[in-house]
């Protein structure tokens, strides 16, 4: 049963991460046999309530009917089922009615969660996202209305950024709010809202950004709670269409018309986006989840699959099963590598994401905040990305069979290809890695990283010689790229090109660390065979 | 309108390549303003009939309704359209009725068609090959009856080969024929036929591979031609479902079941498979042409809607269009070159293919062989690929909106999805690559690509000193990886687990030349910015 092979694979990848370790220290509650419990659980709600919707919302969608959003069925029970259980607000804090986990304790039930809908999660992520930046931004009274009800799973929550006009451009938000009567009226319209509208919930908060002053760009941005009713009555927001798309058909993308809709300032004018990205910065994990939730289910499947399907061998004696061949053990080990070294990787970021909260020097704080906020782009975006290039790998183990639908892997594959896309394309992830993360942090995180892989490396040195030789060059390849870049920093329009690049070379550095992390634990390639390109 | 500027593409590449330089000299009705005209004819055609199809084929898909495959509306004029206007012939002997056009002549304009309507061109293709097929191999009456019914799109054909149980490994085939009264019989069950059955045609001829003799493995079968009726009457052959899919809707993907079905023999008993070959090679050839298709008119759409599309620059300016931006600038260029170099080795591999069968000397003729058994599974594989990865890519520089429906590139992705699993995965072009083409073949086809690709970069080295200089040492790490390969020849699990990255390196060093080639043309990166990973 590969939900509860995953969760053996999730407590070995937590057992190997020295973060994690270091966390239970200050959290003795969290024991390995209560994380064991908790992912078992997590396992069986998504296998028995989460994975049995997931084609079902693929072949019906999400409709528009009579101007509102109807759900694929048996999506409104699971998102019930989903919050009674207290998946939604198993790391809020207690006060409003969470349990207040860590983060990693989340973000290692995610990725089972994902694997069984990643459609239906696109509410729940936003809802639970929405309501950590209220618990930490909004006044007390918006706060204590809004947060528990977002934890019980009886409101939802939305984000509510692009405009046709401002996509990756945030800048260029035309949406505007303005005070009338101490009351905020917001207008405008906002494309490409996930779960824009629904029948999920008996409300729906939308975290809005609209232009209150005069200053250009994103410096004119506030944040606004805007509910899709105030009081019972609705409140001037209309469902313009959803898209109809390639993928995630049970996940309503909706565009939105907010006519003097009223809303309620989140923190402080002119700052929206800044707090925005606490929200922000937990979907990019969630996105990463995703990945890892749909490369998991598709390894899993190409692995049976290839146990047995049998073709091949001596014509004079029955054929063998696929996975004997030696290029189909390559496959499935370069999908299984890639799918361990991510689970690594989000849980190193998520572990360090908890120590930082923990962390009470504030120079050490500053230090951990730059390492997470370099591994994030990262793991945002090549998160997505395996979660569409595993799925896609297992599709060509599986040969024809694959590439119709009595296997989900199809399915997985158009889902997962909006992963390097929304949240933050693959260009800005690259941007924000280059011109945030090396140039404006002065490559703290960077080096923060290199410390860190290079001191566990060194560690592991006499188990893996050859392993981690391969890894430190990696490092240093990336090493010297990010001195490269630096000295580009006059020279935008050639570092912009290479933004790119640079990004994935810093994921070749992640990976090379956490895929020496991960053969200290047992994994690795057959055979003695090296690594090959996927 | 990008049809036309893919004509003009297509002519440059012709222009670029010396062996179509060479065949014109033996074909003086194929000049230059002719060759044209026929392109412009191919793109005019693809335009008007097959791209308005294409959509409706995705969305309705072809079914089955009471045992018989119906196919989507329009398909059945435009298949009619396409043979009355010859291009079904347009390579076939004239005695068949065909124009008997170079086959470069035909690659050409296949891209165009397939940018069109894939799906269709489905039917197309197999019939085609069929008829070059039968009209060299099968006697006289056969071929009689058979070609000019082909040629003028009257009659259909199939390839029949994969059972359940033998997918890649044809040597399992267990459909049987038996001679009774001098009469071959055909029982058994073929899975994966493209149209297997449908309403194009009045008639449907299936090339299949049944075991006759004792022989086990590829030894026992033989080629049969078996018509889905004889004298009007129906003959055995029952649709058992069609293939639900991720793409190719219009394609119907059939298991036939045969019992006691007429068949004729087609050449010797015992040869079936390599027979087969020659349909089999034009259908590789024929998928390139596919992603060839699919990618060209994927990066169109890409550059069209870049230099529409504004995001970004000064807040206070007005947005800049998107293809401004380096990243995305990378992006195109990535695709671009990435297309023109498989346009570049397509027209290679069909003019050779067309010098090998002018060539009169059988040494030559053996060498020009080997060199386009070289290249065919590199541009099968790397050309269906392309289709794939260059729609992917596409997707990413629409952002959301390439992920809609609203646009054809999640079509193109979903379509082209198959292209490197039929027609031989790509595990089987890599073995093909290793077993036969350097190990069988004593690498011949290989010394004769280096040989050809490296006379052609000194001849640039004055023009493009780097680039050659690149070019040349990818086509020297190729050669020493050649040599390892040859090196294992009595180590296969350690040769088969490097198959795979040595199919990719010998595509490395093909892409390197024609980059080369492309560059001498006019084409190449911006601004003389390195070319980067895509």
């Amino acid at each position: 049963m590969s939900f509860a092979d995953q969760v053996e694979r999730t407590l070995a990848a937590l057992a190997a991460t020295p973060g994690w370790r270091l966390l239970q220290q200050a959290r003795p509650d969290c024991d390995d046999g209560t994380v064991a419990e908790i992912l078992e659980q997590a396992a069986g709600f998504s296998e028995r309530v989460l994975a049995p919707i997931n084609r079902v919302g693929d072949r019906h969608g999400a409709r528009l009917l009579n101007g509102r959003v109807k759900t694929p069925d048996g999506f409104r029970d699971a998102f019930r089922g989903y919050a009674e259980a207290g998946w939604l607000a198993m790391d809020l804090p207690d006060r409003y009615g969470g349990q207040e986990l860590p983060l990693t304790v989340q973000a290692a039930c995610a990725p089972l969660f994902e694997r069984g809908c990643v459609a239906l999660m696109m509410a729940a992520g936003a809802s639970r996202a929405a309501a950590h930046l209220l618990a930490e931004i909004a006044d007390e009274q918006l706060a204590g209305e809004w947060v528990p009800k977002l934890a019980a799973g009886e409101w939802a929550a939305t984000i509510c950024v692009s405009e046709s006009d401002a996509g990756s451009d945030v800048g260029r938000i035309r949406t505007s709010a303005e005070q009338r009567d101490g009351r905020w009226q917001i207008s405008g319209q906002k494309t490409w809202i996930s779960f824009g509208d629904h029948d999920l919930t008996e409300r729906i908060g939308h975290c809005l950004l609209a232009r209150t002053g005069t200053e250009p760009g994103v410096r004119g941005l506030s944040l606004f709670l805007v509910p899709d009713t105030v009081d019972g009555s609705s409140n001037g927001i209309t469902v313009d269409r959803i898209e109809d798309k390639m993928g995630l058909q049970g996940s309503p993308t909706c565009a939105l018309r907010f006519e003097k809709s009223r809303g309620w300032l989140v923190g402080a004018e002119g700052r929206g986006l800044p707090q925005l990205f606490r929200m922000i910065e937990l979907m990019r994990l969630q996105t990463a989840c995703q990945g890892l939730g749909l490369a998991s289910a598709s390894v899993d499947i190409a692995e049976r699959y290839a146990q047995e399907r049998r073709q091949g061998g001596d014509p004079e004696q029955p054929a063998v099963p696929i996975s004997g061949h030696p290029d189909v053990r390559r496959q499935l080990s370069a999908m299984r590598s890639r799918t361990e070294v991510l689970q690594l990787a989000v849980l190193e970021l998520a572990s360090a994401m908890d120590l930082a909260r923990l962390e009470i020097s504030p120079d050490r704080r500053r230090e951990i905040d730059a390492y997470c906020a370099w591994m994030l782009p990262l793991i945002k975006n090549f998160g997505g990305e395996a979660g569409f290039d595993v799925a896609n790998a297992a599709i060509q183990v599986l040969g024809g069979a694959g590439y119709t639908r009595d296997w989900p892997l199809e399915q997985y594959l158009r889902d997962a290809r909006v992963m390097t896309i929304y949240e933050g394309t693959t260009g800005m992830q690259a941007l924000d890695f280059l011109t945030r993360r090396l140039w404006r942090d002065g490559g703290s995180g960077c080096k923060a990283f290199l410390a860190k892989a290079r001191s566990e490396l060194a560690s592991l040195r006499d188990r893996h010689p050859q392993e981690v030789g391969d890894a430190l060059d990696v490092l240093d390849e990336f090493e010297a790229f990010a001195e490269l870049m630096m000295s580009l920093r006059d020279r935008p329009e050639e570092a912009f090109w290479r933004a790119d690049e640079y990004l994935g070379s810093g994921w070749a550095a992640l990976s090379a660390w956490l895929t020496v992390r991960w053969t200290g634990q047992g994994g690795g390639y057959p055979d003695g065979m090296g690594s090959l390109r996927m």
